[in-house]
């Protein structure tokens, strides 16, 4: 098939930029070092990708993606890298066989691990980041009352999520230090094998963590390529000129895509139209002045803002070389 | 079932708000006089409660909004206001037996319309949004050249949406004014039975057109009801409260309920949660500080800022009177 062919909006998936990708987060970060998240991409067919590359531990954000990383036969060692008040599904997906370890940071998260079967948690630390995790020093209380329990605690995680797109690396590594050291004071009263946290924007400096947790590695998008990441952009969206008019007067003309608020995550603003610059986004189009006058049916390559939201707007990404479509891919794991 | 067993995220819909809304509303602009827009709620279920009371043309803004709704046996007279470039799959559903208009704004969206078998178009008019529709003053010509290749020609469209927030009435009232006085001219020229247009901030004042495209008077969100419109908020997104921290020294106490960017449309801000004010999202989650203390475990029943992307990002809507859960309905008319 041909992307010509495709039905627009829909993702496309650069396949040497996905695959480059992949392969150097691996060589920087091999095997263990790396637990893809795959909030950022909720695709079991990339994660297998990744596992390709020797990555078999993932992150997860929803139990969802737990459960379709478990039903992908990617369940070797899943982290819910997140609170949950009802954990039964959870229970029922460790039940079956995959390693299923939750993140906790109350008494009541660690009743509901308990409560739905999950026979494995970390410590979820707050290092900065106004969010979820205990304060550090109350960390090792929490852990002495899990595996009083029963529960095994495996260790810790913390996530510096505040810091992923400063754009000085200097100062982005300063800050990032202060925050592991939060996470290793905990990790001194906890204990256990693993300190998880990181980003693909701290993936580089964070050093302290046996394991950073990366995912928009894979995929990119402008927020992430502003901050200096040595990541190529993989996704875009692809559209279709569906209007256009000329200039007039005062007036420069102007082409409408048919690709929106509904493709497009919009926290971190609007998309960018490689030789054009955006106006504005309404449900179903973008408004944008090209730089050179467009025909409409024309199909433009438009790149996220955010790739996390982006991606869940969508049912499935096309994997290409060029203009040809290589494969095509599910976004499997959308939802909760 | 009780609200307190469904999984959060979810979309709640308030049975009473959204009766009164639909009833408010068909009160005001009976039968044909309103074209209901699909977009907003992309739920055929609750397009068949808006046939109900009496509207049997809807609005669409996808194909696959089209194509659901005649799956659904509400393809009585389906309007895509929008241009397509490949109409096969339009032709398709009214071969069926549907009643299937598209909008064109150009010969080549002319073209696609004839290619793809649609018997019926609108000539769409630009009126003042900076999007698509052609030049008022070239309709005439693009009607003609339409029924010269055989196509029914049913009259005009042009929308008027960068007045729908407008805050003040009288402004956004002599305002449209001007529009519909375009759009009024470029039907002199077209013909045709049908003048369409508007949207649910200029219900009231649209007294040109034949039939109004509104959406979001059924469900509503915060940008509507800042711009002081007489329909109920009838959506909200159930979360759970999956930690928070108590005030310590300077710092205010927050806490995090489990519905972020995934889960709100985020192009007109953040969302609203009652009794608190919102920090911010991240992917899973909402930052807010809580006038009262939460504990975790506690239900928040958030307020979207934008409507139409927060219910694309679900698959599904409860209907709910209270605490009881009335009915749950597929969100079926997502994607493209």
């Amino acid at each position: 098939m041909r992307v010509g062919d495709l039905t627009t909006p829909a993702l496309l998936v650069d396949a040497a930029a996905l695959e480059a990708n992949l392969a150097d987060m691996a060589r920087a970060l091999p095997g263990q070092r790396l637990r893809p998240h795959v909030k950022a991409h909720k695709t079991t067919a990339l994660a297998a990708r990744q596992a390709a590359h020797g990555h078999h531990g993932f992150t997860c954000a929803t139990v969802r993606e737990v459960e379709g990383m478990a039903a992908a036969g990617l369940g070797a060692d899943l982290l819910l890298a997140n609170e949950v008040l009802d954990a039964r599904r959870l229970g029922a997906v460790a039940a079956t066989g995959s390693r299923v370890t939750v993140a906790i940071d109350s008494p009541e998260t660690l009743q509901a691990a308990v409560d739905g079967g999950v026979p494995e948690v970390l410590i979820d630390v707050n290092i900065g980041l106004p969010r979820c995790g205990i304060a550090p020093g109350r960390a090792g209380e929490l852990a002495d009352r899990a595996r009083a329990t029963g529960l095994t605690v495996r260790g810790v995680m913390g996530y510096e999520g505040h810091l992923q797109l400063l754009p000085d690396p200097a100062e982005r590594a300063r800050l990032t230090a202060e925050c592991t050291d939060r996470l290793l004071a905990a990790h001194a009263d906890v204990g256990g094998d693993v300190i998880s946290g990181g980003g693909t924007g701290t993936a580089a400096c964070n050093t302290a963590c046996t394991e950073i947790q990366a995912g928009s590695y894979a995929l990119m998008d402008t927020a992430y390529t502003a901050a200096g990441l040595p990541f190529r952009q993989a996704l875009t969206v692809l559209s279709t000129v569906v209007s256009t008019t000329a200039p007039a007067g005062e007036m420069p003309g102007w082409a409408v895509a048919d690709a929106g608020l509904k493709a497009f995550g919009m926290d971190h603003g609007n998309p960018e139209v490689p030789g054009g610059t955006v106006w504005f986004c309404s449900d179903e189009h973008l408004t944008f002045a090209p730089d050179a006058q467009p025909v409409v049916g024309d199909r433009v390559r438009i790149v996220p803002a955010h790739i996390d939201p982006t991606v869940a707007l969508h049912e499935r990404m096309h994997v290409v070389d060029g203009d040809e479509v290589l494969d095509t891919w599910a976004v499997d794991l959308r939802g909760w």
